[in-house]
């Protein structure tokens, strides 16, 4: 098996052929400052090489090895620590981070796409690196300035590790009743006492320090607040003083991500710093579960990237059987590409990477500008990025695992060893559909709150930017576009048909939203299938042109129609699935 | 958990209500002699305990312990060979093996609900005595009197066990490529050599002998023929003699069966005898794996029926979230089994499972009429055998895997680690869609063989089978049998066309099989839905009818559109598949 190998060139084209990278980057101030293309084009070289060289190489061995709890102490596996280091020396951690306090200013549209490489290369390692992101996010966004002095820069610098800790036992996808206590200190401060599961990077080896986001309750609230939980408590001078009351229970045995410490956390009296206001935890945990979920999403798509480099490869190599009507070279055995359901199966996933990769880029620049924009692109695009977020977490997760079980069965039983890798790209990818909010909750959250919480505002403003795009397409056929706006046209009406009802029928959207966001999503991809083909017409690379003409053409005739199998069901109502009594399941 | 608990009720159902075993056994007078309804409702009733009590506990450790390969032998995990034992001398390896040579003679409509319920309890150990009643079947139908007289009665008894040993390294799907020799020895025995792969309890400590069945070819031959190659030779007596030329190069390491000995099986002049006739082994083989090919379907759908439980069970207990529009019962939290996209998911697996246990009864039926039928009705059923052994093969081992994935997203964080046990099944079942022919090698044979192969005859006889049965059904309105009915002739007419062109376009018919059993698939089940609901209007359990009306009901509104998708993209033929040229993948 060849080592991973970044799509350097689709992503290239999808900065700056798709989605204009250079004058999106030139509107905003502080951003213009610090990257152009040719920054942008080196910064991804960059990162090309340290997932290849790197990263990639400790993907299969963390996976046979796994993390170990051993006293006290979680311990990655062999090599993890000192990749981490130069990782971080390299200023990965902080890409998008905080300039003023030691981050690099990059546009989040850039890290996008070095976060799918680094998914791509190994979905463990690549965990430490984005939770420590998220949680310097949420400080920077909430803390104060003390909080954020103390510990953003060694954050950034990746020193220190970040963690969240919001699940409780009895607290998962509902977190009103967490029950970690916050009691006030003295020095205004707070006592932290709880226990938290499913602790991604709750503790390891890889940093001196691990800085936790605890959620808590302060005494006689029902609110829940944040915290920030030193592991090691922090002196006034910025060293390290002495271990704070935060300890690991056991870390979970799981289905992969067997690289990615995953700790029972227990807080024991632990010293710990109020971010943001009290009883508005939530809200700042927000802050960062937007770029948490699309990240989470961008572990489907760096996995489903890997799989289709992995499968397609296979294909080319692996001789079994004829071609349909005759082997074209006249050889005894033909490699499996020529066989029609392989390349269906191939087509499939590279189709559904290629618009997942444009999803990608368009919900990161979304969030770029809904930071740096002028106040007019600001509102609009803070209003695509609360829209596209969960799509963009459930729908990449989800095709991400279609797309490693597909890849899978190319490599028929080899696919099943564990040696070939391409197993572990199943196991690792699964947890993204659950984790950060199931991807029931997302499409919940898009269909209850996203889609019809704003009276289809927000969804309709899309499809006009879409029909608006759509028109501007001249290398694309009336057929194709209106293939595509047909369908959403559909789910307006649909969404409509749920808005009117949503009271009447309470159950309406938790019935109806996963197939919801279905529907959007395929629809979706068709238009990026059509928006790409269009603005590869005139690539230099002839091979590249025709590529991505062949990809759209397949997904039109063959993918797009699943939206309407999805849009089906959600017409269908919700008795079918409300009726039937709880004893009788 | 509580322990896996087999749906008798279910099965008594299916068998007495639904395909009328009664009067179909009394047909067949070598059943008729053998077993009637309450003899069968006996052996359920039996085969439901050794599923819980002796199977299902190995299920979790043999997972975490895993197969060994320790010097020159394969060690199973801890209790297994205790089990073996007591599982073979129960009788039932041999169940459905021919009572004159020491099997217990039972219809296999009866055996598909045995094996089912072990494959629920642990894939891995099923997969022991499931090869072994294979390789028996193969050797009872082709083999000589004395191979059978000397090796039957021991494989029924389970005192030996069997293997298939066909794949070698370069030759997987295509089995033109194998290597492995053959070279007659002078006292009509022959001298095997060579390595197959990937074979499945190639050798364990279960049994005191293994008793491979290889494929190999004789000299100045390319075709294939059949041996019968023991593990250890059988003296004239009976009696065990010297090992024979037969060892394991290595186990893989898999994504899941961890219990199961996958080897690599090396032949060294290993003493070995004819089974049928010269170059005729893959007719041979083929009798076995008609039976093997339903056996591993039912794999996905023992798995299919054990992640329904534990999802279900998990629904109602695990407290999350309020119901839409308010508690019913008032309550801060309610179990997550009132939220609609729990419903869903939960009716989807039961609603799959249900209809594919009656696929896996009706096929077996259709076995049974072949073997023991009078003339006519073996003409018939050996038809629909071959029509429906790929779709039960892919189907349900593709549901199988849908369904446990969907089980375990129904649990969330916890559905992630290993202790909650839904994550090995999707591990485990993940294979059924990959050995015995992948799923792709199925629905080629399906659509490429068995439906095109008569021009259609036998799936025009199958849908005139179907139009009469929903005509006799009282209970079910006309609009469900038309929505089924309508979708029939889709298919009818979608094979029709294909048929039409397979010449013109040759790759057509790989192209398209997969979704064109994925068409027939659903439809199918949209049948069998409302077969089910139909039977069971009068069921004195008037829960029972309450959930079979409600689970057509939802299969109809939700699940059957499914099969239009399927058909749309056939319909859009092979075009978008076969242009883009290899070297753009």
């Amino acid at each position: 098996m060849n080592p991973y190998q970044a799509p350097l060139k689709d992503m290239q084209f999808l900065l700056e052929d798709v989605f204009d990278a250079t004058s999106t980057w030139q509107s905003m101030p502080d951003i213009a400052e610090m990257v152009d293309t040719d920054t942008a084009m080196a910064i991804l070289d960059e990162a090309s090489k340290i997932s290849r060289d790197l990263i990639h190489p400790l993907n299969r061995s963390g996976d046979e090895q796994g993390v170990r709890h051993e006293g006290d102490k979680v311990i990655t596996p062999d090599g993890f620590k000192e990749a981490y280091q130069e990782f971080a020396d390299g200023g990965w951690v902080g890409l998008c981070g905080d300039a003023e306090l030691g981050g690099m200013g990059m546009p989040k549209m850039l890290g996008v796409l070095v976060d799918e490489m680094s998914y791509s290369a190994c979905n463990s390692f690549t965990l430490y690196g984005s939770l420590t992101a998220g949680a310097a996010l949420a400080i920077n966004a909430h803390a104060t300035d003390e909080l954020k002095n103390t510990y953003l820069p060694n954050l950034y610098s990746g020193q220190w590790a970040g963690a969240m800790d919001m699940t409780e036992p009895q607290s998962g996808s509902d977190l009103r009743t967490i029950r970690t206590k916050a009691v006030p200190n003295d020095d205004g401060s707070y006592a932290i006492s709880g226990t938290k599961i499913f602790i991604t990077g709750g503790d390891h080896d890889l940093t001196e320090n691990v800085i936790h986001l605890v959620l808590a309750k302060l005494p006689d609230t029902n609110g829940i607040s944040l915290f920030l939980v030193p592991k090691i408590n922090v002196n006034e001078d910025g060293s390290l003083g002495e271990a704070n009351g935060v300890s690991v229970g056991s870390i979970e045995h799981k289905m992969g991500l067997k690289a990615s410490a995953t700790c029972v956390m227990n807080f024991d009296n632990a010293k710990g710093y109020l971010v943001g206001k009290p009883n508005r935890g939530l809200v700042c945990m927000f802050t960062m579960m937007n770029y948490e979920r699309l990240a989470i999403g961008i572990q489907g798509l760096g996995s489903s990237q890997a799989a289709y480099q992995m499968a397609a490869e296979y294909a080319k190599e692996r001789m079994q059987g004829l071609a349909a009507g005759g082997s074209p070279t006249g050889a005894d055995s033909d490699p499996i590409i020529v066989h029609g359901d392989v390349r269906r199966m191939l087509l499939t996933i590279r189709a559904l990477t290629d618009a997942g990769r444009a999803l990608s880029v368009f919900t990161g620049k979304q969030l770029d500008l809904a930071k740096y924009g002028s106040d007019e692109a600001k509102s609009k695009a803070a209003r695509y990025v609360g829209l596209m977020t969960p799509v963009a977490k459930a729908f990449l997760s989800d095709r991400g695992l279609d797309a490693t079980i597909m890849a899978q069965q190319v490599f028929g039983g080899h696919g099943y060893i564990r040696e070939t890798g391409i197993e572990q790209l199943v196991r690792d990818t699964r947890i993204a559909q659950i984790y950060e909010g199931t991807n029931g909750i997302q499409a919940i959250d898009f269909l209850g709150r996203k889609v019809t919480g704003d009276n289809l505002a927000t969804l309709k403003e899309f499809v006009a930017d879409v029909r608006e795009d759509l028109a501007g397409l001249s290398h694309i056929d009336d057929a194709d576009k209106e293939a595509v706006l047909d369908r959403f046209e559909q789910i307006v009406q649909t969404a409509a048909f749920i808005n009117d009802n949503k009271v009447a029928q309470p159950a309406l959207i938790n019935a109806s939203a996963v197939d919801f966001l279905d529907a959007f999503g395929y629809t979706l991809y068709g238009f990026y299938s059509l928006l790409m083909a269009d603005k590869a017409a005139n690539h230099e690379d002839s091979d590249f042109k025709a590529q991505k003409a062949f990809v759209a053409r397949f997904y039109m005739d063959k993918l797009l129609a699943k939206a309407d199998y999805h849009l089906a069901q959600v017409n269908q109502g919700d008795s079918a699935i409300m009726s039937m009594p709880e004893n009788l399941f």
